[in-house]
């Protein structure tokens, strides 16, 4: 069976196991406070080029949920595009922790600053704005849920939007290494962490165990951050477990090449869909590939391939996505190629 | 100066004061168990022409966070049309209770039983839908933010869909007293009663001083109400208050002739609009009139009388909101016509 | 029927509700902003001589839920008396919000300052603070659960060191009118409002129907505050409601007056008991009066008086309170002193 | 540096790690739907000689927190000992989730069923308890945070208060391995398995490098549990992570060897400590050993030994923990009997 279901079908990259193993028996400082997580907050450091404060937790929602309630306070609400990832696949995590998702439509799955300016100048202009949500901080992926990217323009022209209302924009990286690495991207990683007050650089999906690496750029760590992620269920004993593997991501480059990786798969594998004549969903530059199939075609490769159905194209045809990862392996891009 | 900006900006209704001071030096016990409380639950339950179960509470928005907090578990969420009062101007007070409002498009203000039925079934058509907000109560308001009504075809499909997927059906009846006199509704409290398995009959806005009549009407209160109302601090420790002022509205088919006369001065007002050419925003039948004014007028209204300014018309127009009461005065109607 | 059940099971004071009559029909905005509520604010603050802030909310348990939960943050909690009534009279209401009651051992209803003192300094002693609770206010209320009072150098010691830790001291004061009347208090309302951070003048069992003033007294009123009591549904359509109750409590002297009166009424039953040969369960200088009965005294009594039943006292007697109020009537004592 | 600090100091056992690196590019779907977690949860049911559900959390306060809020409703808390780490060690978790924690005293760090039984009857014995918070789940913990156990009798006694109270019985198990493997024990298992309705075993201070599995049973698993774990960031999306991690324990009897291993290394050091002369702060038959030390020989072996200071005991002496775990080496007790 072929798997292109998802990026994290695999265990972790072996350099991972590798340090586990190795650091096995060391005696460490629990919750965090241990060698590897000091060694990896620094290689992230060095990576963003900045000063920023760096801190590791389990998994994407679990991130979400935590910055995004403890960054703004009650009355506040966070924004985001319809399709933003903490509104539609997170079981309305933001709101069990007290906090409203406003939304604002996406195009081609981002947020475009045009449209949240409006937002707030018709907030403002409202006199009775006391007894609507007020708008506390921007959410983005990037990628986005569809795999696009935000380009430099972009993510720019959202910052000073932000910055102007005096927002924080955070931003979602779950699969940032796949960003990161995407030819056509023009976003750097110091860039992101000027542009953007708070972001994660995922590893669940990038070829870690579990874990994503949190970021703040602006001296801007709510207070007692510890506790926060403490009460919030977030934080590890043995901390350690996180740190090796950011540790070992950010040594000799290896995030950035497993997001290589994932993107020349998907080169290779679009540069298949194409030569073969199918029809593309929407233009995704990153490891995920949204493809339309006709209906008989897709049952014809369910025993063979796993993919995600994503939704319906009409009565005969069907969207489905086929990701790539750090993991995929050229042989199985070939294998899909005779199927396709 | 005149004042036409909403339709609580007088105190009660004097029959209701007449009570209270008749009622005054009467020792009753605390919290809802007085003998007022039990005689206005007899009348409301009379009205309704079903054996519902009657609570009394203070205000409109902590009565939607207290029903919709306690009628869903963690895990679900509220469906409700993008301009529903809960998504626009409590303040994201549902949300603050740990729920997400999901949001699906108006149409004139209302909730299509179509759309809901779709969003339904495309929801359980999802594998992955344990990641997503699950649909767990249907939140309308009659009338609704624009002040359209829904009609009892509309609410026995909405009734439908909710009975079909186990939902329960909620309306938000601030305004209730003025859809129930309006001529061009064929909807009954009754109807109402047997349609929705919760809604509220809006004190505050049709001559109360405060309090909302909060009607179960299917044998299912949330267990120990008294508690969750407490805990969220909707428990007055005279409530007496609200059950006098019930009685009182409903006593002598009251709260009818309160809608009545409201939407009586609204009839003659929208003739006045009409005859002097004024466009509406949308066709309200209720006792909101949204009027196209140019800015100039609009201007020049001001000095004598009060409105609500609603959204800008393009660059020269605006639409303002006009409402009338149970308070409204016949004079006050010919003194607007004047400066129209 | 006698009943001393309470000081909250009449209605209110005429002249509040000739206020009511007398305002009824004048044309007012809402929520909160007109001129009644401008007038109460003003004479409110001139009682506490000082520029304060003061809300008006409708009662005791919403006070202190969005007191509380809009004063500390997500990682704190509030200190209080296990005697509390925010621990074990309000179900659950602080942390339903998210927040948690830490409690001290009372003493005679109130929190020590040593006890409070050493909790800190026990607190910041400790290296792993990060993850246990971090005190963030303390709760009092005065009179007490037990109608005790704090005398001026108790509530000193308490701000003191409240004022070292830079925690708000926020005192319930539901009863304050009992307790300002009261000939053993040294305490005035300027003390007070000079001593704490923030705290109420309760209404509801002062002679309102409803309603308490909320006073912050250091500018220090959290943002947006209409947003966050909106939020948590505690503000009125009809803040005129509160402002007119509170305006005429504050007119001449009444507040101080009912209180005078429920106290000299308590006087003369204590006086009573006492002379009666009645033990007191414990020495409340306010208008609740604590007695040992015999078992079956207390069932002689119970079809000519309502009272509280409090607790057992072994098998043969029982702790039972008697409430005196702003409308007790003389002859009811006297025809209880004929009971006793 | 000899380590008695904790026993998370460590990573995992190595057959964890082989079993890592083995299944490591196995393709498995997400989210706990792996053949490793199912592999695990019948080794943990056949072990517990029930048909229980299963399911792998990340870390204790995540499961508790899950646990408790979604096992009791809005109006419900949980009662616990005043020592109970949900108390005071969880960053006040429960509450920032809605729920109040209710305390009774601790007897030895365990909640004796007669205090329960007591509360309960008050509890039910007072009209006003809508007033109050509901009682409605018992937390334990076994170990104790003193490291204490409780016997077959006192469990079977609270489980039987539970049962006429119709509250589950919730035991968090961080340390239960150690439990298990005490000789002074004489609970089993499937005897927990019996009496509580749901505990978990755990994993990250018992040789695992993260991850507690959540036992259910009585068929009573809140339903759509994945989402709501999800909601509160506690569903990995490789929860293969922690399905391998328990199936390696569950796996010829690691599990009750690690915690063999460890209360053999306590019995150890405590017959060093008693033959020593030194003192116990409280008889802990488990992991964990309390010991009074004078300040002098306490600051003497800081440079050479990490062990946790617990309290002062007067002015000279101090209560300080010595742990042992699954992975204290005899060699290092040696190293420190030399110390003592």
């Amino acid at each position: 069976m072929l798997v292109f279901e998802n990026d994290y079908s695999e265990g972790c990259h072996p350099r991972i196991l590798e340090r586990l193993v190795q650091t096995n028996f060391d005696k460490q400082v629990g919750y965090g406070f241990d060698e590897y997580c000091d060694s990896a907050k620094e290689k992230i450091a060095a990576a963003c080029q900045k000063d920023v404060d760096v801190w590791f937790l389990s998994g994407g929602t679990q991130t979400n949920r935590i910055v995004i309630s403890n960054m703004i306070d009650a009355y506040q609400s966070v924004v985001a595009a319809d399709m933003g990832h903490i509104n539609v696949h997170e079981a309305a995590a933001i709101e069990s922790a007290g906090r409203k998702v406003q939304l604002l439509p996406h195009v081609d799955g981002k947020l475009p600053a045009e449209s949240l300016k409006r937002m707030l100048v018709d907030f403002y202009a409202d006199d009775h704005h006391d007894h609507c949500p007020f708008p506390g901080l921007v959410y983005i992926s990037h990628p986005t849920e569809y795999g696009t990217l935000y380009s430099k323009a972009e993510l720019t022209a959202l910052a000073e939007v932000c910055r102007e209302y005096d927002m924080p924009l955070y931003m979602d990286g779950a699969r940032l290494g796949y960003a990161l690495a995407c030819p056509d991207s023009d976003l750097t990683l110091p860039e992101i962490a000027e542009l953007c007050d708070v972001f994660y650089i995922g590893g669940t999906k990038v070829g870690a165990l579990c874990g994503e690496a949190l970021v703040f750029t602006k001296n801007n760590t709510p207070s007692h951050f510890l506790a926060r992620v403490k009460q919030q269920g977030g934080l590890l004993a043995k901390g350690r477990l996180l740190g090796i593997q950011f540790d070992a991501l950010f040594t000799d480059g290896l995030y950035e090449k497993l997001g290589a990786h994932a993107i020349a798969m998907a080169v290779k594998l679009r540069g298949i869909f194409e030569q073969k004549g199918y029809e593309f969903h929407l233009n995704s530059p990153t490891n995920q590939l949204f493809v339309v199939l006709k209906n008989e075609k897709m049952e014809q490769l369910r025993p063979f391939v796993r993919f995600s159905f994503w939704e319906k194209r009409g009565e005969t045809h069907s969207v489905v996505r086929f990701a790539t990862s750090w993991a995929t392996l050229e042989s199985d891009i070939d294998a899909l190629e005779k199927l396709l």
